[in-house]
C-alpha cells in the first residue's frame, strides 16, 4: 500500500470540517458517545486478522501481543465510553440559590464541556492502544470532542484500517462524517500545521521527548495557546531497599530480568535505573540479573530508526567514564534488533553525569550502587520527573526511610511497592503521567477514564431556568449521575 | 513606610527555604491545613482598622468595599480550608486488587498531592481577595504547597500587614516559618527570577494580559515548564435578546448602569460589550443607559497608571471609525479619575476592527447593534475567550436561538441568564476561568475551592501495604472522605 502525505494546503479545510462536526457532536447526549465508542470497538474486532497481520508486518510485534493489545484498546473504548455515560468525570456541581441572603445568592451549576477539535499523535510502540483509536482518541470522543489523527509513519497501514473502523462506526451511529479525520505526513510540517491551526483546541501525544516538546512549544507560541498532553520520557527508577533485597534477591532478579526485556524493552514504563546499596546483596542481585540478561535473545525492534537510536544511546552511555557493562545478550543482535543490556555505576558518577539520566528506549538498565541510604536520597533528589518509581522494600524499609520515600513520591506519577513498573492497568485509579519531562502536565493522566478531563473544561450556568439547563444539571437529575449539591455528593433529585 | 525591593541575589536562598518548608508542610494532615487557614483569617480580622486604613490610602477604594472584601477573603480562607479537610477535591480513587484475574489485577489508589512552592502575583483591584492572602494563596495552602507572594507595587503596605498576619498564623500553628515568603520588587526582573527558579512549581496570577502572558511565556520556556494560571483579560459580552429587551428595557438599563460603573468599573467581570438587535427597543435601552451613565460621578481609580491606561484606551477606541460616543459622566473627571462612558457601533464595524474587541479596564461599555440574530451569531463567533457571557433572554429567546447560544457557551467560563456578570460568588460551583485570553488554562478556576486543583497532581499508589498508605486511601477511610471505590462513589470503609 502507498500512503500519500496529506497536502499541507488541505489541512485548513479538514480542520474547518472537524470544527463543524464538533459543534454537532458536543450537543449529543452522553449515551450517544458511549454507543459510538462501543461501536468503534466492535468495528476494530470485525477488522479481524487483516488488522493483526498488517500491524505485525509494520511493527515487528508478535501476534499474541497485538491480539492482546487490540483487546486492551477495545476495553479502553468501551470502559471510557461507560465512564462518559456514568458521568462522574463531569464534576457536576450545584450550589442552589439563597434569596434570603443579602445580597441574594444566585443559583450556580457547573459541569465539564468539551474543548473542541483535538489532534492526536499516536505512538509507534502501541500501534492500537496509543494510536489511531487509542487512549487519547477515546478520551477526546468521550469528552465530546472531534478528533484529527496524524497516522504514525511507522504503521500507516495499521492506522488506515483502524481509521476505517472508526468511519464505519460513525456511519453506523449516524454521526457527522468529519468527527474523525485521518491525516498522513511524516515530516514535521504536517504536525506543526495541525497544532498551530486556530480551530484546534488541544493535543494528545505519546512518543519521544523531542517530538512532544516540539508540539508543546508550538502550542504555547500560538496567539491562543492550547493544552498539550505529551507523554514523553521516563527512566522509571527502582529503589532496592536493603531489607527487601536481602530477603528476596533471587525473586527480584527474576522479576526485573523479565520487566527490563519485556517487549524488547519498548515500554514507556521500562525500568531503566536500579538503585541499591553497595554490598554483597546488591552484587548477588546484579550477578543473577546479569545471567538473565545474558540468556535473553535479542529481539527485533519496532523499526530501524528505533534500533539505531538504541545502539547509539547505549554506546554513548557505555562510553561514559565509570559506567561499566555488566551483561548483554550472548547472542549477537542484528542491525534491526536490540540485545538486552545491564550496566553498573556508582552513585557519585551517576549524580554528576546527566548523560546517564537519559532514557535509552529499549532493554537497557543501569544498576547504581550507593554507599548508604543517604546517598540513595541524593540520587533520588537529583532525578527528573518520572511516570513511575518503584520501591522494592519491606514495611520496615519504608518506615526507616521516610525522607527518601517522600522525595520519591514527589518525583513520580505512580509509586509501586514490590512489583514491576511495566504493565499499566487500565482503571480509574491509574495515574499515567508525571512531572516534566515524563509528561508536559503532571496534573493529568493518559491512561484511565480520568484522561477524559484533559480535553474538557468547566462551564458554569448562573440563574438558568431548569428546563433549559443540560440534563446533567437539571433539578430532577434525569441521568442519575453523581453531583455535588451544596457541598454534598449525591445522586438524588433536587425535587423534594 | 518604605518598601525596599528584595535583592535578586537573595531570591534563590528564599526559594530554597520555601522548598524545605514545603516538604515539611505537605506531610501534615488536611486538618492542620484547615486550622492554619482559619488562623490566617483570624489574624486578618485582628489586623483591624489599620489594615483597612492602609488599603484605603493605597487603593482609593472606599471603606465599606474594603471591609466587605476583607470578609470575603476570610470566608475564602475558611471555606477553602474546610474544603481541603472535607477532601472531595483530592479525587481519591481506589481500584482494589483481583488476584483471580489473569494476569492478576493490582491494587491501585490515587489522590491529589501538592505540586511544590507556588509563586503568587496579586491583583491591584482586589488588595485582599486576590492578593497576599487571597484566592491563589488560599488554594495553594489548601493543596499543601508553600507560597511565595510578590507584593503588588500599588499596595505594598497593605501587603505587608497581610503578610504579617500570615506569619503570625504560621507561628501560632507551629508551622515552618518559610511556608510563606513575601517579596518586594516592582520591576519585571523580580517576577522573572521567581517564575524561572527550578524549585518553583506553579504560578498564580491575576492582572493584565501583558503581565500574565509574560509569566506564562517564562514558565513555558523553562527547562522544566510549570503550570501558570493567569486570569488576564475579558470583556464579558452581554447578549440582549429581542423578546427580553422589549419586555424589560428599563430594568435592563438600570441593572447595567449599575454593573458597568460598580467600583469605577474595575472588575475583571465588568460588562464591556452589550450586543443587541438594531431597532426601537435597543435605541430606548441605549438612551436609558446613557442617562444613567451621564449621571454617574467620576470615581478615583486604583492608581494613576490604571487611570492613564483607561483614558488612553478609551480615546483609542473612540477614535476608531464608526465607534461613536453615546454618553459620559457629566461631571468632568480629574486625571486620577475615570468617567463612565457608553459608546455605540454596528456589528460590521465591530467584527472588522480588533481594537474594539480589547478590554478597556474601567467603566466603559460598547453597544453593538446587529441587523438580526444571524449577525449576533457572527459577532459571537468572532469573540475571543471570556470569563463570562450573559444572556438577557426569555426562555423563548433561548429556544429560538440554539446555535447562537451554543456558540456563546463555547467561548466563556460562566454563562449568566438575566443577571449581571459583576459579583463573583465564592462557591464550589463557580467557574472563574475561561478560554484564552480570559485565562491561560480554561480547565481551571481561580474562584471557589476547585481552584485548589490548580496546584495539585494525582499520585497513584500501587500494591501498597494498607498501614503505609496515606490516611486518605486507607481501607478503613479514617478521614471519612468521599472516594470512588471500584467506580462507585462512597464514604464507606473497605473493611466489611
Amino acid at each position: 500500500m502507498n500512503f500519500t502525505d496529506t497536502a499541507i494546503s488541505d489541512i485548513d479545510g479538514l480542520i474547518e470540517k472537524s470544527w463543524t462536526a464538533f459543534h454537532q457532536y458536543r450537543k449529543l447526549p452522553l449515551s450517544a458517545r458511549a454507543t459510538f465508542m462501543r461501536t468503534i470497538a466492535e468495528e476494530m474486532d470485525l477488522a479481524g486478522d487483516d488488522l493483526i497481520a498488517t500491524a505485525m508486518r509494520e511493527t515487528n510485534l508478535p501476534e499474541a501481543r497485538l491480539k492482546s493489545e487490540r483487546n486492551r484498546t477495545m476495553f479502553q473504548l468501551r470502559s471510557y465510553g461507560e465512564a462518559a455515560e456514568r458521568g462522574d468525570w463531569l464534576e457536576a456541581i450545584i450550589d442552589t440559590a439563597d434569596d434570603a441572603r443579602n445580597p441574594p445568592k444566585p443559583d450556580i451549576r457547573k459541569m465539564l464541556v468539551p474543548l473542541g477539535p483535538v489532534v492526536v499523535f499516536g505512538a509507534s510502540n502501541f500501534p492500537f492502544a496509543y494510536s489511531t483509536a487509542g487512549g487519547d482518541t477515546a478520551c477526546a470522543f468521550a469528552a465530546g470532542c472531534s478528533v484529527i489523527v496524524k497516522a504514525h509513519p511507522a504503521h500507516p497501514g495499521t492506522s488506515a484500517i483502524v481509521a476505517e473502523a472508526i468511519h464505519k462506526a460513525i456511519s453506523r451511529c449516524g454521526l457527522p462524517e468529519d468527527l474523525f479525520i485521518h491525516v498522513y505526513g511524516a515530516g514535521t510540517e504536517t504536525g506543526k500545521t495541525l497544532v498551530t491551526h486556530p480551530k484546534v483546541k488541544a493535543v494528545g501525544f505519546t512518543g519521544s521527548y523531542t517530538g512532544g516538546k516540539a508540539l508543546f512549544d508550538w502550542a504555547n507560541q500560538r496567539k491562543e495557546p492550547i493544552p498539550v498532553f505529551a507523554e514523553m520520557s521516563s527512566v522509571n527508577p527502582v529503589f532496592l531497599f536493603p531489607d527487601q533485597l536481602k530477603k528476596n534477591t533471587e525473586q527480584t532478579a527474576e522479576w526485573y530480568g523479565g520487566s527490563i526485556t519485556l517487549g524488547v524493552g519498548q515500554f514507556c514504563t521500562n525500568p531503566g535505573l536500579l538503585i541499591g546499596i553497595a554490598g554483597d546483596d546488591l552484587d548477588r542481585f546484579t550477578a543473577l540479573l546479569g545471567k538473565k540478561i545474558n540468556s535473553t535473545s535479542p529481539g527485533k525492534m519496532l523499526h530501524q530508526g528505533i534500533a539505531n537510536a538504541y545502539h547509539e544511546k547505549k554506546q554513548t552511555a557505555l562510553s561514559q567514564k565509570g559506567n561499566e557493562l555488566v551483561a548483554e545478550s550472548e547472542v549477537k543482535a542484528a542491525a534491526d534488533e536490540a540485545e538486552a543490556t545491564l550496566a553498573h555505576t556508582v552513585a557519585d558518577t551517576f549524580i554528576s553525569n546527566p548523560v546517564l539520566h537519559q532514557e535509552i528506549f529499549g532493554p537497557y538498565s543501569l544498576v547504581i550502587a550507593c554507599k548508604d541510604e543517604k546517598e540513595m536520597q541524593k540520587v533520588a533528589a537529583g532525578l527528573e520527573g518520572q511516570l513511575t518509581a518503584t520501591l522494592m522494600a519491606t514495611e520496615n524499609d519504608i518506615r526507616n526511610n521516610e525522607e527518601l520515600v517522600e522525595t520519591i513520591k514527589n518525583l513520580c506519577g505512580r509509586l509501586i511497592v514490590n512489583g514491576v513498573p511495566t504493565g499499566v492497568e487500565v482503571c480509574l485509579a491509574m495515574q499515567h503521567g508525571g512531572p516534566f519531562p515524563a509528561t508536559t502536565d503532571s496534573r493529568f493522566t493518559s491512561v484511565g477514564a480520568d484522561g477524559i478531563k484533559r480535553f474538557a473544561r468547566p462551564l458554569a450556568f448562573q440563574s438558568w431556568p431548569d428546563s433549559l439547563l443540560p440534563d446533567e444539571l437539571k433539578n430532577a437529575n434525569p441521568l442519575g449521575i453523581i453531583r455535588t449539591v451544596n457541598n454534598e455528593p449525591t445522586k438524588n433529585s433536587l425535587i423534594k
